[in-house]
């Protein structure tokens, strides 16, 4: 979303809050925080554990997205909008209660590379904007340096005669940098003779696509993130033996770099409403969304929780709901579905650079994405979507009304939001229509409204089919006869009750980046997949994935500077 | 100096002052430092120059050693223990004022390599222990962020159709992680055909080897870093015209990564003494000493400032004298020679399994190398030393009274210390003597008081015979005809008047390791230099020089772990 330096102008000239104060909002004692400079804060996990003694957890919207087109539809800016706009709401209506935030932390290699930085934009932004894109609290830093620490110990080991028989062939566990390096992605390391370690090929990852990432993002206190991380397998032996993280020894150095990181952030938007953003996993090879601690802190302290899936529903809300919810035991009380009237006309046949140009027709065509979506998470998981269309300036009145019309016609909530330009006014219709549809959804146990595309006790092969059936409209799923070994292996080893985590294209409903609106008959072709046992799912990969990003010829980084009186510029 | 477990065991049970109440004693106002929880903070650049304006500077003691044994000599924990034990003066002797210890941010290789951690040891510690070898304020991952930044933008560049003509045989700079890591000490990248980038020979260094660390620890200001960063050589062209950090485009986003970091991290000692921790570029093929910036700041605010330089005298004080206080504008009152009667009699020609067993013999024979050392403090640099012999366990009365008998009727002044097993108070003999020879050398201006070894207008071969011949007592030097074509290139492209910055063995005043003693007659032979354009100084290696470690068969990381309650334990 983010416009060439207007956003980090609007985020400098704000005033922000003392993170005491925000932290005081929520009842935190401002002495059991830990500041990392005035405005950004760590809160312990024992505090959080004794405040969650006394509290009536919050009520969790999530927000999703139609399938997106490459610019992206604004789902960060409208969780932070929305929950600004709760906020306004509540001002005038004090039942309402308040709103808290939980976002995913932005990585350096998009914010270097193209796409900017991940901290919203416009008057929707969580600040301060700068330290929250580069290195905020050090959590990424550390995940790079568990993740390193381990594949570096089990070269050490095969150097130092590998006793655990580890095939070099067989490695799982890679190094990673938070930097979109093209040249890491195919390299060979330990060259140079004996000096210099046992040669092998190997890949570098960028670090929100790593494991230990996801183990992270889905640990509930120190004690299960090293258990996790122990489960890890970062090889196999040359007799097909996993081997573990635990087994090459560095479970505790790995939570020793975790410990403090495990922590949840609290900073705020530019409105003061209190963000817990922590963690960031990629949403192809992981799930996605931000960590159940911060989550699981935000539903403690506030009486409503806006959070964020990513990619678009297929995508991000199914794995939101079928892993994170299952694993936390938290279940939404709505949904929201970010659309635009641009995605709807790319979606019905306009081309990318023709989505500016005014064509209701396309609008209404390109519905039948966005319908797919809302309808999957009323049928399937049973949760009632609210569509927000992110107004942008080429959008018409017509448009955007034909695009309302569509949806009230077919019984979809759906409202049109200016956060972007407005902030929390500006998603107060969004915020009304919210708590209306979270009110219908009633306030029963989260374990039992929860509703899940697939049950963990089928078959690995079942749940693939049933994602793909169900949730991605395809005819059947289609598995070579060497992943379906691989799934056979996975089963034989304990881990077939794991959860599914997909791997495809975000663009399309299919695995096919170019079919649009909501394709029938398609079979999705599965490719690979790999056992995550640390974070707890088996990763199906059905597509071409990216686990190291590359820098344009033009990066963001040529802009970014810092001025004599040491203001950075040209982060957006 | 590290005992398993005892150093943790000691700093966890410490009491630590609230890290504004230590601002407030160096007459900081709390709410112009930036914290890093409650017990660690940054204090930004401005503050310390507005001080600076009202300031008369404090002393500066420099503490450095004999050729070291592989164990180390203990001048880490020295200089803790001596700036606690001038503030214990102070108790008596109000007239003393109050002592500030400016030391180097420990590296997380030897933390979880074989050396352990850098935070001192026993009764002479900074806390927090396990932060301080951790992650500590994250500034070596904005060091490695920002080096590994302007690899891969150059790597891009070469992608995207290599305008600048960079020569992929000629590219200087290299990735950094903060591992030992041995397997990336020789890599190839860039395989993997179009989409993974150009394929060339590659090699990883440890974070603290990069010339961007040296260069965070020499400048001065923000704009200054941004200069230096620009001008660091990243690679030649094919037409062999240097390519820097500038040409690239890249000096802006390396200064916005490393912009907060150059702000001096402030802590404690165990006895709550102010101690800058900040910067930790190697001794090797940098300079070997702590920031500049936290240098400054201590002298700013406190009336002693102790601090202390790589290995030994030959190499850490000579580049702390020739090149940081030249560039600062500093200059010692005095300097510590930290010695053991265990190195001593090892230069006495005792083999390493036997510095343990009691011979006084042995100890008067290794003088040799001690006052070697004290002797060109002395006459080249004009500096009153003041040797400090380190107590252990083994040590004999016999030995030790024959050790600074044998000093005293030199001249050198020389105290026995018991800070690690006593803190401040073992220190106070070498306090004492620390003041009385800071004294002796008068309170003229720094740059008035400054002689250093070599003047920066002679041509750079000469600098090299200088520092040979007048430090390590050799005969001459050996440059082969290759290396002095560099060193004319580098005056042709006018770094001419650089000062010089050797990477040589530590553990002889030669450069053949097991040479002990003051070797005379010998000769330093040169296989190559560098030029680091941005840090300022021309790197002679004449030695193997190690630029990435490796780790051990059982590394210290195989012992580190979390408690169920949180706790880390294994460190040391």
């Amino acid at each position: 979303m983010g416009t060439m330096s207007i956003d980090l102008d609007i985020a400098l000239a704000a005033e922000l809050d003392p993170i005491v104060d925000v932290a005081a909002s929520l009842d935190l004692n401002p002495e059991n925080i830990i500041p990392f400079g005035w405005t950004k804060a760590k809160v312990p996990i024992d505090v959080l554990d004794a405040a969650a003694q006394n509290a009536t957890p919050g009520r969790l919207i999530l927000v999703t997205a139609m399938s997106p087109t490459p610019a992206g539809e604004g789902k960060t800016t409208t969780s932070i909008g929305l929950t600004d706009g709760l906020n306004e709401l509540a001002k005038t209506n004090p039942e309402i209660g308040r709103a808290v935030l939980a976002l995913r932390e932005p990585s350096m290699g998009p914010v270097f590379g193209m796409k900017g930085g991940a901290a919203g934009g416009g008057y929707a932004q969580v600040v301060p904007m700068e330290d929250i894109n580069l290195h905020f609290t050090g959590d990424f830093a550390a995940i790079a340096a568990a993740n390193n620490l381990a594949a570096t110990m089990l070269d050490n080991h095969i150097h130092h005669g590998n006793e655990l028989d580890v095939d070099p062939r067989r490695i799982h566990i890679r190094r990673v940098v938070d930097l979109n390096d093209r040249a890491l992605r195919n390299v060979t390391i330990g060259l140079g003779g004996l000096n210099g370690g046992v040669p092998r090929e190997d890949h570098f990852d960028i670090v929100v696509a790593s494991e230990v990432m996801a183990v992270f993002c889905l640990a509930t206190s120190v004690a299960d993130l090293k258990e996790r991380l122990g489960r890890i397998v970062v090889a196999h032996s040359r007799d097909r033996k996993p081997i573990t993280v635990s087994d090459i020894g560095a479970a505790g150095a790995l939570t020793a770099l975790l410990r403090d990181a495990l922590a949840p952030n609290l900073v705020q938007t530019l409105e003061h409403t209190p963000a817990f953003i922590h963690g960031g996993p990629f949403a192809n090879i992981a799930h996605g969304c931000n960590s159940l601690l911060a989550t699981k802190a935000a539903l403690t302290l506030g009486d409503w929780v806006v959070t964020e899936a990513g990619f678009g529903a297929d995508l991000g809300a199914e794995k939101f709901l079928d892993i994170k919810c299952r694993a936390a035991g938290i279940w939404p009380s709505a949904v929201v579905v970010v659309a635009t009237l641009r995605a709807l006309k790319y979606h019905g046949g306009v081309e990318v650079a023709d989505v500016q140009t005014p064509n209701t027709e396309a609008v209404i065509e390109g519905m039948s994405n966005l319908v797919h979506h809302c309808t999957n998470l009323r049928d399937i998981f049973g949760l009632t979507p609210v569509v927000c269309v992110n107004r942008f300036p080429s959008d018409t009145d017509e448009e955007m009304a034909a695009a309302l019309d569509h949806l009230h016609g077919l019984g979809i909530a759906a409202v049109e939001s200016t956060h972007w330009a407005d902030g929390g006014t500006g998603a107060v219709p969004l915020a009304e229509a919210v708590v209306e549809a979270a009110e219908s959804a009633g306030d029963g146990d989260a374990a039992q409204r929860a509703r899940y595309s697939y049950e963990l006790d089928a078959p690995l092969e079942d749940k693939i089919r049933t994602i793909a059936q169900r949730i991605y409209g395809a005819a059947d799923v289609d598995i070579p006869a060497k992943v379906r070994r691989k799934l056979k292996q996975f089963a034989d080893e304990g881990y077939g009750d794991l959860p599914i985590c997909v791997a495809k294209t975000q663009y399309s409903l299919s695995t096919d980046p170019t079919l649009r609106g909501a394709p029938t008959g398609h079979i999705i072709a599965v490719r690979d997949v790999r056992l995550s046992a640390g974070a707890g799912f088996v990763v199906v990969i059905a597509g071409d994935i990216m686990t190291m990003p590359g820098l344009p010829k033009e990066p963001s980084a040529l802009k970014i500077d810092v001025t004599e009186d040491g203001d950075i510029t040209g982060l957006f």
